[in-house]
């Protein structure tokens, strides 16, 4: 895992304005990005009263599909049209509503036509609340 | 995998009023509940300009929260309630605006504390867009 | 799933011999491949003394193996050089020395660049023991 | 994911000596458990002839067994016998003969029943062939 986000640059700048123009979902969720840079992507969402579960705790596929989304950004941040094959989450503290999470999407790998990505979900005490691992398969269309 | 889904049963009933009357964002979504039974779970939901990602298709996240939903339902319905671990999603084809997805959760394993399901989303013409393999805590904590 | 498994069929065939001949670590842990179809593959295996692990249960690894063994040969059955990407695993019950284990592969999805596989393994007693989740990125690489 | 790995402790160390005296597949693999510490392992092990594929590289199960076997030890370590529930793996790059590869595990995240491990394999040229994430159920038997 790089140590340091990798700092940004134009075409990654260029792709997260493209792809998030159209996110209907992420609108949806209110998810905010804050950096997209090569392989690179943090976002920051709000847990609202609509997206808790049955238990009063935040949905798991709420938390996923932010997870998701970071791992989209910093998967074309390359600007090579990429989706996603397979991801897996593991989830180790429940969000509460009201939480403030930070979704930060780094590459673990990146090959011809496959990248892998680990995405961690902290709150705002820096817990800990979920990890998600996500594979992309490369297209060979240009996004940009 | 259970061959044929289980007949529906009281419990499982009664589990489903109880964790759907407050799941926002399963509401949020348009979840439609079809059947819970033991170990088991159907439901539907149409795929809405407000799921969509960024390429048009219908958001990974907003399938797996469908997924997750299943999952929730199917480990809830002996009554205990259950948290999820860990989840796996494989996206075999995208989602379009418009399907109508049905997925469906199936017990694969049950023991005293840990419980494995399957779920499977197709779409209207029977397409299988994407597998969703989940692990449950099962908690000591009685729902009913 | 496919229901059924496949008929055999003379690539699948050749496949199997070409990749078994030199396949030593296979060999070590003695795997019987007894069918490859196209997508299919189906071996069987004597838990020995020498895979099991430090509690004298089957070690995770040689069942993982095994499971591994059986993707590849389902997955490359086609013809196409096809090389495992990722792979899950759930460990449901504990093999035993002496157990006659059952590793079927069957194909979830076949697409042009990926194909996705899932593996039972049960036991002489018809107990299943894991599931196993893999995805294959296909080569252009003719096998023949 | 902890910056550095633990100091070695006493229950760790007992926790090894007992696991591995018995752990006959990884001494069939020669596996050489290195250190082992709170929620921690590295270990080592080079790519013999009887550990490759059919198509001449390293056997995606072996590399897998070697890391199960950092995971167990790390999981183990605090004393109490843990078990795997599920475990994913990532086939970054292949490996090959006479390889030396380090297989560190690393505990992300420890419950009371749950417990959360991510295995990193690398080359000895430091190059990463596969990443490996556990999830351990805790017994509540004590080792020692």
């Amino acid at each position: 895992m790089s140590p340091l986000p990798p700092a940004n640059n134009p075409p990654a700048e260029a792709v997260k304005d493209l792809m998030l123009r159209h996110d209907a979902f992420s609108q949806l969720l209110g998810l905010k990005v804050e950096e997209v840079g090569a392989g690179y992507c943090r976002l920051r969402f709000v847990v609202r009263p609509d997206m808790l579960n049955g238990f009063g705790a935040l949905h798991g596929g709420a938390l996923f599909a932010a997870a998701d989304t970071a791992f989209a950004l910093a998967c074309n941040s390359h600007g090579r049209q990429s989706v996603g094959l397979t991801a897996t989450v593991d989830y180790l503290e429940a969000g509460q509503l009201g939480d403030v999470l930070t979704v930060e999407a780094r590459e673990e790998s990146l090959r011809h036509k496959i990248g892998v990505y680990q995405v961690r979900a902290v709150n705002q005490n820096g817990v800990l609340l979920a990890l998600f691992k996500g594979t992309a398969y490369r297209t060979s269309n240009e996004l940009l």
